[in-house]
């Protein structure tokens, strides 16, 4: 990360967050959905905002999902997004989706904004109704502010089985202006490519087209986002929204604009870091776990790789256990789907070559297991196809994931 | 099951092994790869036998699955099944190669059989050398013997984490004479479609082509030893061995034998029952859980989504945890990949209904809560895409699958 700083300027911001770009507001109040955490937030952008979304490709779309589409279709401009947790408000039918697009009026009212410039979010239980008494009067409280405090609120409110809060801002210099990306994200089980259940907030005070964002933002996903795996269940609610209120006053980006290739890295860094945030905080994880795949016929080919190899369970318990037995990351790497020749396959946990060509080496297993212990865990695999690469992130799979999901609703 | 039996007059036999039909020995012995239990078996057929056999679609495909392709490739008979646990003989290179061969060719100098007609298997750790001094003495202390405790012992040392024996047998009559088939398995991890650390071996007295067993083999796999998950890993060892030795006297079967029908249900209802057997044995799994997916618009659909559902963390941890967390079931099978119609899914936990078309259905959660406790739980959905229905089986995911998983090697 430190090579692609210098190379495109791009300059971390200390404890930057989703009000680090200008002209943002942000809020999170207890509305009373949960017994006493903060359960509904807001962003709020200074004027209507450029924007773009990616949402699950689980066939089940919750209706928050199809409200934020509705608001999307009409003007591809937000101003605001509501997200209340504890209740995904998934599989509830005509009634969910009416209650969505109340949330929605609700919201519009509250702060004098069209109601097609509000997207909606949920996450929590499926299957259950929001209690819009709860909803309606908890938009009533919510106060958004442009201190960091306000950021600090919005990311707790949006928070399930998270641990800890999301958050993360660069930003960089294009047309000669400072231009910034912040984020918050949500997301801890049920977490696996195609928007998981995961939410993903990115702020940015680019001047930028939605189209161009939007192209900006699928790509983006795809390395990132849609890299992280934490169980394999994706889920009916997820999605990753970007607003872009232009108030930075760069030159309009698109393709075309020879600083084009600086924005993409920084909206690439904030959304892989809020990836790495979640993947880190994946439901009882204890480690990070990041897996490169180098030397495939393509990237895809590495992607599709490295995430069969973080996502395996078999992986994830080793790395659990600080074992490190490199058969489990062979064996999920021979059921990819990727060609490669079996015979020229090398592995590394850490700096220490396990497998070298396909041939078992003779490692220090005190050393691997010391590294395996560690709250940061990479695990390199080279193959002789070509000059494709990826990385996907994970975690380790412990007695307290299945802690978790053996009483969530409980 | 019990309809299939009436209709088909096939009946289980009490107590049935692969010594249950006519012409077989088999054995077990410490060959000392483990320190206490037996870890080396042999199946022996009097005769030289039809045979077929489905292997692991891993890239990486262990020794002893290249030394056993290449003996059925010579005459499509065997003889012989010699298996060790403990050592996987896999990712081993050229000399787990070497090692592969010199089992067969000791087993076949032992028992006085043509190398090409001894089936070699190997399931363990991946990536670490047979003790070949080991496996030699242990082939030389074998003796198979005709009584249930050849069996018994087979069925033992074919083991690794696996916690206890798998076996049945069925039989029928096919041209007045009473054909029978019987099994063994092994299979607790890394388990998953396409043959994942599973071994399978068959024994069947049915006189049949090579040809028309592997066809029979095929199919049926398809529907039983491919539709069981426990963690979504495949293995790099994993196979099912049919042997047919023709001792019943019936008229040579194949596709246009009137009594065809009956050997593929025959042999179906022994695979099934070995791959439910493995699937209860789950590492770590309290509970067998059985997935029915009906109204689909083909059976493929149908066994996808089954296997989807069944194979997911999130709905394992839930029937662990007894919680009837329908949410889970719905997302899963919104994620499988196959096409239907979100607006009308129905879904119960054995005989409760908690969605029904798609709506919240108000139900007893103490009712579903004590079901889940049950030793099988059965998750029905039923769709309205059309008339295919598939089934699959997996287990919970629990402490102990973690436990066993984060401390393997040790």
């Amino acid at each position: 990360m430190e090579i692609i700083k210098e190379k495109s300027e791009l300059k971390k911001i200390i404890n930057g967050s989703i009000l680090s770009p200008l002209g943002y507001k942000a809020g999170g109040v207890h509305a009373g959905l949960r017994y006493t955490k903060k359960d509904l937030g807001i962003i709020l952008s200074e004027v209507p905002a450029s924007c773009a979304a990616v949402y699950t490709k689980n066939i089940f779309n919750a209706a928050p999902l199809q409200v934020t589409k509705n608001s999307i279709s009409i003007e591809k401009k937000l101003q605001a997004i509501i997200v209340n947790s504890a209740c995904a408000n998934a599989c509830t039918g005509k009634r969910g989706l009416e209650d969505a697009y109340e949330m929605r009026s609700s919201t519009s009212k509250a702060f004098g904004i069209s109601e097609h410039l509000v997207a909606v979010a949920s996450t929590g239980v499926i299957g259950e109704f929001l209690d819009m008494q709860k909803i309606k009067q908890g938009i009533n409280l919510l106060n958004p502010v442009a201190e960091t405090c306000g950021a600090a609120d919005f990311e707790t409110a949006i928070l399930t089985t998270d641990t800890v809060t999301k958050n993360t801002a660069y930003s960089t210099y294009i047309d000669g202006v400072k231009v910034t990306a912040g984020g918050a994200a949500k997301g801890s089980g049920m977490i696996h490519p195609n928007m998981a259940t995961m939410l993903g907030f990115v702020t940015t005070d680019a001047n930028i087209s939605s189209d161009a964002l939007q192209s900006a933002l699928s790509m983006v996903t795809n390395q990132t986002f849609n890299q992280i795996t934490v169980d394999g269940d994706t889920s009916t609610n997820d999605m990753v929204i970007v607003m872009a209120n232009g108030q930075a006053g760069n030159k309009v980006l698109d393709e075309n604009h020879p600083e084009w290739q600086k924005f993409i890295e920084l909206l690439k860094l904030t959304s892989e870091e809020l990836a790495k945030q979640i993947a880190r905080d994946g439901e009882g994880a204890t480690r990070l776990i990041e897996v490169n795949v180098s030397g495939c016929r393509t990237n895809e080919d590495a992607q599709m790789a490295a995430k069969t190899i973080v996502g395996s369970n078999l992986v994830k318990t080793a790395v659990f256990g600080a074992d490190g037995n490199w058969g489990r990351v062979i064996a999920a790497m021979g059921r990819s789907g990727i060609t490669f020749n079996p015979e020229d396959v090398t592995i590394c946990f850490g700096e220490t070559v396990v497998l070298n060509h396909s041939e078992p080496v003779s490692f220090s297993e005190e050393t691997v297991t010391d590294y395996l212990k560690k709250d940061s865990v990479v695990i390199n695999v080279l193959l002789e196809e070509g000059k494709g690469a990826g990385t996907a992130w994970g975690c380790d799979l412990t007695y307290d994931y299945v802690k978790i999901n053996g009483s969530y609703r409980s």
